[in-house]
């Protein structure tokens, strides 16, 4: 709790001055004013982040966290439970499509064990942080302790802190957990207080009647824990996953150390809303790379007031669309550092503005 | 006319074959089906073109055609006319915006001068495909003559025939000329049978008086004109641009030769009327990067059949757009090639389709 209390208390809120600095400079380029959309907000944002107009992207890293969750037992995945340690070795192997896009935009993929339902050797290119073997069954009680819940965000904070050294300049989320929709559904409906039945999708493939039971599950899992909307932990430990704690806690993490965060999709998002309702100026720090096919993503997009970059018909999570959205912001800083202006580029400038 | 017909002629339509494999193999690929979105659509078309799902991305080019516009003269731009000639040389030198986002996606900018309104030295970095030294102005008579109209388009596909040698994987179209948004305009109200009012915007920063007297400009160049809409070779001679002349030809080349064209904005998209109103086999080799601010550009889309993949309030042209649209291309050919199956990630099937 120590960490987490003292990561939140130093999360600062933003400084105007250098987005108008960024403003300033986009005026000056040989450009019609504002024709490059928004590239000139990506580049301010990450400059008022950064502090300083003067910042370049070097370390791009996507993290993504994975985690099993117990209810998977009431049949709310298409997917069988093993998958998400199969995969995690996927992303370790280097085939999935997180891979493919990292190495696409030049981005390292960091894979973290938040709380696989079994026991993964150590392993080069993972990184063991362990919550628990999967969370329990929420249906039948909370998804894991409050102390889990803590203990997930904190993991988070700490691979921001591990990466301080070698260097982050950006992070992208991600995620990986067979039925973390219904968990990511579940914790939308309580921070959002909106009805199940409105928040709740197909996931990776569910038919409708497979759908009808998700939503059950979801509204017996609320009844059963009452998670209280106004306590973040709570709403986590009782329907929450490790990963999607891990998720907050990467949010709070690098707003602490003034690096952006590129978001994924439902299940990352799922997660930024909990590190929101802990601690709201976190959310200047947040970027939405895309708006996902899974039904209430841009839902819990609006509660965030974030409009995202891509609209791509994507519903995969393990970070690939963070991947997109961190080389959208990559091009708009460069478009800040290497374009002429009109008086370089010996360009007249409009008659009248 | 040779040229023109000869390509023509030559434009094949595209297989379904092809498009059933890519589907094919990323329904084998460890990812729930169906969820990469777009980027499996994009695959597809880029092998359909290429005519196998053997095929990568090498060669990435954005062609950045420049022409001037004697329409100028009534005041239609926020910009004198001899800031084209400028852009040509910011282009040349590399500090314009397409500069910086071809660099971020590692492809190599052509700039053309398709008739810019002043002789320009021959210089590396520039390739000299003058049809005239700027159209006449069209709110007084024809832009340009037929003759002019199908040099112009056969510069394009010369374009795409001089860099079949050294390699063309896929090409970007881009432009550069003051008060070209005025002729796209015009192109759109003609081809689309579109009242003038709903298809004239902006441009690179007009306030709401200008608008005004360039949609009269644009009612009185037809009015003079009387373009036939059946015709486009005289549609685009009466109210058209030797540079958007020059993008749809660049379009009729690149499917002769099998080259997925990535389109930029509004001018680019006029070019692409055009050449689509001389053969509509081009349109399926045309892949639209992004919807621009510019009024009119969803309508263009929407003419043919095209679903931006962007939507980032971009509307300065230069084929900035088509930059980032290739770049999502070839993330989807690389997903294509680079990710493990089920059987070769060892991860398990879903439980049903």
């Amino acid at each position: 709790m120590k960490l987490l209390k003292d990561t939140i208390d130093h999360i600062e809120e933003l400084s105007r001055d250098a987005i108008d600095d960024i403003h300033a400079k986009f005026n000056a380029f040989a450009i019609p004013r504002g024709s490059l959309g928004r590239f000139e907000e990506l580049a301010a944002v990450y400059a008022s982040i950064k502090g300083t107009a003067g910042c370049a992207i070097r370390h791009k890293k996507i993290v993504t966290m994975a985690g099993d969750h117990g209810v998977v037992e009431e049949g709310v995945s298409a997917f069988p439970q093993q998958v998400t340690r199969q995969m995690v070795r996927n992303f370790i192997e280097g085939g999935a499509a997180i891979n493919v896009l990292a190495r696409h935009i030049g981005a390292k993929v960091i894979v973290v064990d938040c709380g696989v339902a079994s026991l993964l050797e150590p392993q080069p290119g993972l990184k063991i942080k362990k919550v628990g073997l999967g969370t329990k069954n929420m249906a039948l009680g909370p998804a894991m302790s409050r102390e889990e819940a803590i203990r997930s965000i904190e993991t988070g904070i700490e691979l921001i802190e591990e990466e301080l050294e070698e260097g982050i300049d950006i992070v992208g989320t991600g995620d990986m957990g067979i039925a973390n929709t219904t968990a990511s559904s579940a914790l939308l409906s309580v921070l959002g207080r909106m009805d199940v039945v409105s928040v709740t999708g197909r996931g990776a493939g569910l038919d409708e009647e497979s759908v009808q039971r998700k939503i059950a599950v979801i509204k017996k899992a609320i009844d059963i824990n009452k998670p209280d909307p106004n306590d973040p932990i709570d709403v986590l430990s009782k329907v929450g996953g490790y990963e999607i704690g891990g998720i907050a806690g990467l949010c709070l993490g690098a707003a602490r150390y003034r690096i952006p965060v590129i978001l994924d999709g439902f299940i990352s998002t799922a997660g930024a809303l909990i590190a929101h309702a802990i601690e709201p100026k976190v959310n200047t720090y947040l970027i939405a790379s895309h708006v996902s096919a899974e039904k209430g993503h841009r839902m819990m997009l609006k509660l965030l007031n974030k409009i995202p970059l891509l609209d791509l018909n994507m519903r995969l999570g393990e970070g690939t669309g963070a991947a997109l959205g961190i080389n959208l912001v990559e091009a708009g800083v460069k478009l800040l550092y290497e374009m002429a202006t009109f008086q370089e580029a010996g360009v007249s400038e409009p008659h009248r503005e």
